[in-house]
């Protein structure tokens, strides 16, 4: 199915306006000491890198709240971070700077969920805004064309009083023709969003806004900090091999997968290494459409081999190759790729309506079928929860895919009681490891725990793991439990 | 705002067809011993009773699974139990007979969300229904009218291969005015739901169905099990007045409630005390529509004495004396209440485009804001999820409102960590206590904590739980945390 086409990429002019230019110093001049700022980004790319560094190497002393779409690069979460400039983060990062700096409670740090935080920062009270800071590929006296990711530049441009725009050339213009801006109406009786097939398009190129808000643009041709992902690793292709399995019985259990697989696979090493095994999928000739948040390096290689009919998502996660592949041959990866703004990408509603079989990672998970997503130890963050929950709450069929243990074997991923909770036990429908699959709908806890031990735990933890079921089997409750026991055989 | 109108009330015979009206014993006989069986209610009405009776008072070795959209009465969850006919159960109860079963495992249960239930059976592989059984008002040889509630009806029918319709005449055929039936399209591809207000129409007052499947008809005047809710104490009233206030600022924050506040009482005394309590609340010109799963009685009097325009939800639940005020007036409220599906009562969707406020009550809630609605201590099932995490997940402000004390004081519901989490702290905007507000938009967890513990703890055990805090900050972590000294205080 060829994605239905709305831009035509006839934006080739970077500045189109008569607003002021103006140097990082004389934007970084305009954002108050204990400013509120928004900032475009998501995935670790397009979000605005100038503006930062000016503030971050700025002798002033700061209290700012920086709320991005998602995950930035270093000149927001290391620089920035190292220049004590930042006293509040929202909702999601994944650089150990501001990780550490978090942990320490150097930042008070809020975990979102990212598909609703356009809506918290508009109608919900989550922050009072100052100021977006938004990096495109063009301006315009009234719109902006956003670059490597469009995260919640919609929302966050709406909901600003005030807006710096970064056009970046390092980001090629064409950019243009993947991007289909839509901003829901305003509760509380907006409509539904018409988006009627994931690869379709709703919106425009471009973001719009009053132009009075403009008050700077900045010229850069910083390069975005990309990812870089691990090689995939023994555990990565078994579980790869399950979850083919798993998908392979799905789709032929109900028709409602007859014509299209919908498939959503979370932002990391795993995420990536599952979308490229996808090569030795076979879907039997259903159309497999990718609705999910990032592009990543696997699912480009699974489009460019043809697994992948089209894909969308909020922003290109890739590597600095990938990128590279990507800006070479972006006319090519136009006619396929749709990026959207993630209220879209991963809109509860949307996930629904195309019946998404999503695919999310963990830390770890207990027995129950409880999943830590975001806590080592329960105590200290990792990421955040990003978009999960979008997908896990709200997909026909949710798989949680993890390799049983870590540390090389060291520490099982599969614990009697997870100390932090992120998608309750009424969230996954399937969990798949390198050992096996566990098929766990419809199951009552104890049955879920017994399925969970005997198909996803390593051999290795197996016994005592069964140990501590069959003692609080002894006890009666639909949920028996014993964190004492637990701790005396996990600890 | 009056409710678009889209039935007329134009049945006037309960039964107007060519099929086979059956003794209950017949009935009960074409549903195997093994069989899994959906049945209509919620709320605790418009259940099939006659079926399960006779199903109870055979002699035969049953081992059924037993769907509803909700809560049942007495002929399901307490005579099939008794009976030992109920293997398996989904995916919510209220009565004790089945929770003592489901807690000493006699039965197995798995606690689901109600919204994408009907999703779960159609299309999720729940289940693999053989037989449908709903009760109905009034019956044709290809639609039937529900009674006093609707839940999964839509969806059961379509699901099951066999149908059986309990006709009771206990229950008005005027109940068709207020009935609302819509099925959502089969994914992957499914139309957006068309409902653009709280309070609109957009279905029929039949439920429609393949002729072929209805082998037998059964008729009855048995009347619901009702619920019977307890008088409002102090501490709802206190939580009330907590409850107002926080409206009355939340109101004049933004200005998406400028017209309409839409809002959102969970299931309960609690959420049938707090309705009621409405009465001193001045929406300052706002018209307020209630957009919630169940019409409980206090909502009955608000709507009477007009604090309230109009109702939506899926059932029902009134007191023997508010369903008889309802049968009595039924012309009247036909007006101004509308059921609907389960699936559309607590669609995400639907919550998130109406901007509800939506209020909702725990069991207990932890200091970092981790909700726990279903099990006592961790391990006895109470009731089960329902449509609480449809609201929490999806609502534009989500408050969490409970007593801050139970057992009349001995034991405090704010706990330094939950043993089970139904609801997790990405979920809960706003916790309210008899106690007081707080508000944890945009809060770190130990900002959330301290918040909890200033304003919504009992003085009683403020002291212990700050204690608690000081200890834990002592460790570094963004949600720094020690099970052993919570227990060492709180056990």
């Amino acid at each position: 199915m060829t994605p239905q086409r709305g831009n035509d990429g006839s934006i080739d002019t970077r500045l189109q306006g008569d607003f002021p230019v103006v140097s990082a110093e004389s934007a970084a001049d305009l954002v108050s000491d204990d400013a509120t700022v928004l900032v475009s980004g998501f995935g670790s790319v397009g979000y605005p890198k100038e503006v930062p560094l000016s503030l971050a190497n700025s002798n002033r002393d700061l209290e700012l709240t920086i709320v991005s779409g998602g995950s930035v690069g270093g000149e927001i979460d290391e620089q920035l971070v190292e220049a004590n400039a930042i006293t509040r983060r929202y909702p999601y990062q994944a650089l150990k700077t501001a990780r550490e700096a978090i942990n320490d409670r150097r930042i008070a740090f809020s975990d979102r969920k990212v598909a609703s935080l356009g809506d918290e920062v508009q109608y919900g009270g989550l922050v009072d805004p100052d100021v977006a800071i938004i990096e495109a590929v063009a301006v315009g006296k009234d719109w902006l064309i956003p670059s490597t990711s469009i995260g919640q530049t919609p929302a966050f441009v709406n909901a600003a009083p005030k807006l710096l725009v970064e056009v970046n050339s390092a980001q090629p213009l064409a950019l243009q023709s993947l991007h289909d801006n839509y901003l829901p109406g305003k509760p509380p009786n907006r409509d539904p969003i018409p988006l009627t097939e994931p690869d379709g398009r709703i919106g425009s190129s471009r973001v719009e806004f009053d132009p009075s808000k403009l008050v700077g643009v900045i010229e850069t041709d910083r390069s975005d900090t990309t990812y870089s992902f691990r090689d995939s690793t023994e555990d990565d292709q078994a579980i790869a091999v399950n979850l083919r399995k798993f998908l392979t019985e799905e789709m032929n259990r109900t028709p409602v997968f007859d014509d299209a697989l919908h498939l959503q696979f979370g932002v990391g090493s795993l995420g990536n290494a599952l979308m490229g095994e996808l090569a030795e999928f076979d879907p039997d000739g259903r159309d497999v459409i990718y609705f999910g948040e990032v592009i990543q390096d696997g699912l480009l290689e699974m489009l460019d081999a043809g697994h992948i009919e089209s894909a969308s998502a909020t922003a290109l996660a890739l590597s600095e190759e990938g990128q590279a592949k990507l800006f070479e041959n972006i006319d090519r990866y136009g006619e396929d790729i749709v990026l959207r703004p993630t209220n879209i990408s991963n809109n509860p509603a949307l996930i629904d309506r195309f019946g998404v079989i999503g695919v999310n990672s963990a830390l770890e998970i207990d027995l129950y079928g409880n999943v830590n997503s975001t806590h080592i130890r329960g105590t200290h963050v990792l990421n955040g929860i990003g978009g999960s929950n979008d997908f896990n709450g709200n997909s026909l069929v949710s798989i949680c895919a993890l390799p049983s243990t870590l540390k090389g074997g060291d520490i099982s991923r599969i614990v009697p009681l997870t100390p932090h909770v992120d998608h309750t036990e009424h969230d996954i429908d399937v969990f798949v490891t390198e050992q096996g699959i566990a098929d766990v709908r419809g199951c009552s806890p104890l049955e879920r725990a017994r399925m969970i031990v005997d198909n996803c735990t390593h051999p290795k933890y197996r016994q005592d793991l069964r140990e501590y079921l069959d003692r609080v089997e002894e006890q009666d409750g639909h949920i028996p439990q014993d964190p004492e026991l637990a701790r005396e055989l996990f600890d």
